[in-house]
């Protein structure tokens, strides 16, 4: 089951409760620092399997992904291509350009959203030394503007970028909200990438990002520009915790509150965002009238309920509710 | 009473129970983003007090406040003389010489400490075009080898920079440990940087740090520095409880246990890290032969005592109870 | 008198004799390196003089004298307003961005000239420490795209940078065309500028250019700069012998010719680009109704020609015919 | 025959006639900008073929020549393990720092020479992202302390590089003289380097360096690197026709006067900087005894004289002297 609301406004601007929880569970006596700890270990190996990515590295704050991202795709004399509401372009102070030393080509945009006919008009002066080689191209999902690229409409960007020998960053601090809002997974985005920022912030976290590298080969740097680029917290464990509260808890919550209902089984162990339950085949198929969710395997009655990184404490309470409700009949 | 005790070791890395309480409280409701909250200005404010400062700004981490102090000090042709053991040299990954552009001129020490002997090896060349030209020295209290710089010793470094045309930066991520040591206060420390950095991670924050201004006329351009430096974070109340809890609340837990103890009175409210206390003059000297406070108004019967960044409360309970057995007596 | 014409156009891109005779002349014996030397000191006085500049500096190429001067006048969070044309933005391969950091905002405009309304237009979010900080506009003299602002315009933008905390960054790689296109003096130009490059090499030099600073105060970091970014020449004194020629060596032509016709009397030396020469009342009467030129002194008929970087040994021939046949008459 | 003497020491800074003559020579009316001429084909194809190289730029001074070098071979995470001596530590003003953003890990030399057991003390904490990484070293030949690398030398640090995944680049702004001194070929020296730096300006030339790469597929960038770096000269034709002075005029000058010695035969076009002759096998051995030089075709009594970058002509008088000496007995 797929629960479409996110956590909270970015104007709320507060932590959800599961987040706090989770740090102060992360609390637990010594730890290595910069990341060699189990919460982190958790986190990026939950995130690589959400996107489908290389790796995953966790950061500070959104611009920090930005800039890091943009840091492992750029050569020194190539230049961004983005719209001009981007928020590389106008919310980072410059960062990109003082920090990467990169030149951003500024697309006029009417949604917020840039087009393959808008990215090749910034492709005159290839190969002419006086000019700033265009070289990635950066879509933000969802847009500053507030709208969200289809699927069709980024992968018709990522095929015409890989086509003219150019990468792909997407700008992914909304990417939990743009996936609810299309209803499609997060490793159906992110494939449209080859290096993507997640934020976590705008979605309950206290103040976690991640970078997520899709095309092989690219990470081996990133450790190293993390660190340099400020970005590498010394008790990494306490970002770790938070997005492993924005994936796992949600999911536990399900898991628990399902547990207690009669005739339904958990048959493997909650460790991500998937619950894997037992139950019976008209129970089953009465849910599904209502609710959206696969089954797993059709012999043994198991069915797969899947949680994200947008899935509220009141989702799963609804969906608990219906559960009950249906088992009871 | 100064507690020496800092909460906890490096090693340690956990976080103390009061700056995670402190962080659930500021999750209340809406807060407008990026430090324009209660919270933060109760930090800095606090900040300024505490060191004397022009200006404190909040950030991410130690490497975070260390570029940014030094971006703030330094021209494009400068160069910093520093410690071949500093942790800007060894340990940021290059940062301030890829994010600031500067040259680290390194001298070798035995002990981690820099001295005006050693900084004047390194001034031959002034004037001379080709050369990276020495424009701020930057020294660790307490030193990345254990060791602590003198009062003395600080300000014979400060005074030969100052004379010199250099101006001082000085790395505090563990500033705390060495007030600590060295019986002083902050300010004394703070008073012989022209910009410091403030550690709170390594005192028992989750991941808070502060870059402390003190020269006036050069914090003007931090804001923006720091926001493009990477180190704003969009929730910035949850780095401000933070500091405020290392500040404030040893000194409210003192204070509530000394209300409750007869024959003492708590005369004026508790905003900081001083408690000011009435009590019979013979308690006063009687616990003045074990603790170490001032008298604040011999005629009234009032002390002070003073909390610091490494108060624990077990600290706290200790002098706790020698007040309580002084009263009953 | 002012000669109108161009040594040669861009796309000839030869070097005008006279450049080449300087720069044999230069390689007498032994000089001092890095611009200590007579020829660079002839250069930067006259440089100064002509501009009534504060300081002037010597460098390599347009490029450069153009990122010297952006990095003298902006702070690492600031931003360069200009056209869309500029060739800071088209031409440079992103150098301001990589080597200096900054921003360019560009507008588009339909002349390659900037307006103060098309700057206004990019002065929002002032104060706003996520955005970049409009600090310098730049504007280039004559356009990329063939037009000359006029004086007037000039000013204007002027006034307008000034009160609204904006240096004025002039480009005048073609600053020599610009004057002679406009009949005005290159300090009437510069005056509009605080910093300004000045090119030599589209006017018959080698490759010689030029940062020359009106305000005062800005010029002191420029010569660590100039080291810093690749632009000073070890053999300065070929660079300096290049703006020699295209200065003085009109200037000498011209009293040399003129010195030679029967009642005339070059009545000082000539040792910049200025001839003054004292020939009968109705001599100079009758070369005015043809020539623009002052009477210095109307008592003693003296009168002043001025060359310009820009006058070609075919202007001066065409100019000492007429001398010798009014003076025949 | 090999002449070991430079055309004028460092302080001489004046220009061989031979570069005068070329750059007068080149000024031939119109020819494209920005190194699209004959003029650079034939230096930077003359370059290759001396070096051995896969490309060769020519560029503005040796500090460009120098940061380009380092920009093409570092990521931006990577340190030089360089002598404290070493020119690009101690006489660029900080270029190295503040254009490529590397750290440099100086190591003290008593000679300016590096040694493999002393780049070894600088690759502690490899793989610790907390450390800039080594990834260039970079050696001076000859050094600036005036000692020049054995061939062995620099091979055993070559090897020693490249099994250590290090790179190697040669700052060769005085390689003539080093080739001079060890009687090696250029390309002998150059192979020792991934990327190099050649300088003319210290043999000769008015302002005239060159980078070398030698590793295939290290110079796709170095265009617009080049560019970027404020190294690209618009009248580049200037530039080449330095090199190509230095490179054939000697040779052509001394097949012009064996041409005139009866019984020497000049048996093919001189186009570089080797002459091919035939002369009696008696006069062969008798030359041999004093002069050094192949015989290239010992049936045909054919000979290779080959001149260098350091040839002056003062040894090619005395060459060609002894030539006529010889045939005329």
């Amino acid at each position: 089951m797929k629960q479409r609301k996110s956590f909270g406004s970015d104007n709320h601007a507060g932590v959800h409760p599961a987040v706090l929880h989770a740090i102060a569970a992360a609390n637990q006596g010594d730890a290595v620092a910069y990341g060699d700890d189990a919460w982190t270990e958790e986190a990026t190996s939950g995130l690589r399997e959400i996107f489908g990515a290389d790796e995953a590295f966790l950061v500070l704050n959104g611009s920090g992904a930005n800039v890091l991202g943009l840091s492992l795709l750029l050569r020194r004399h190539e230049a961004v291509i983005c719209a001009e509401s981007a928020h590389i372009n106008t919310d980072e102070c410059g960062a990109p350009e003082q920090l990467v030393g990169t030149k951003l080509l500024t697309v006029p945009t009417e949604d917020g959203k840039i087009t393959p006919e808008l990215i090749a008009e910034k492709l005159s002066g290839r190969g002419d030394d006086h000019r700033s080689q265009p070289g990635v191209v950066a879509v933000t999902q969802a847009t500053e503007l507030g709208t969200c690229y289809t699927l069709a409409e980024l992968r018709k960007i990522t095929d015409f970028c890989h086509a003219s020998d150019l990468r792909v960053f997407l700008d992914g601090a909304r990417l939990a909200n743009a996936a609810a809002s299309l209803d499609c997974s997060l490793a159906e985005l992110a494939e449209c990438a080859d290096v993507l920022s997640f934020g976590g912030t705008k979605n309950g976290a206290m103040g976690a990002e991640a970078l997520i590298v899709m095309q092989p080969g690219l990470a081996a740097d990133a450790p190293y520009l993390r660190k340099q680029l400020l970005q590498l917290a010394s008790k990494l464990r306490f970002v770790a915790a938070q997005f492993n509260a924005l994936l796992h808890d949600m999911a536990q919550l399900l898991a628990e509150g399902a547990r207690a209902v009669p005739g339904i089984e958990i048959v493997r162990p909650v460790q991500a965002n998937a619950v894997f339950a037992r139950l019976p085949q008209r129970h089953i198929e009465a849910l599904q009238q209502n609710w959206t969710f696969h089954v797993w395997d059709e012999e043994e009655h198991v069915v797969r309920w899947m949680t994200a990184f947008d899935t509220t404490e009141a989702d799963i309470c609804a969906f608990l509710t219906a559960i009950r409700e249906t088992a009871s009949t």
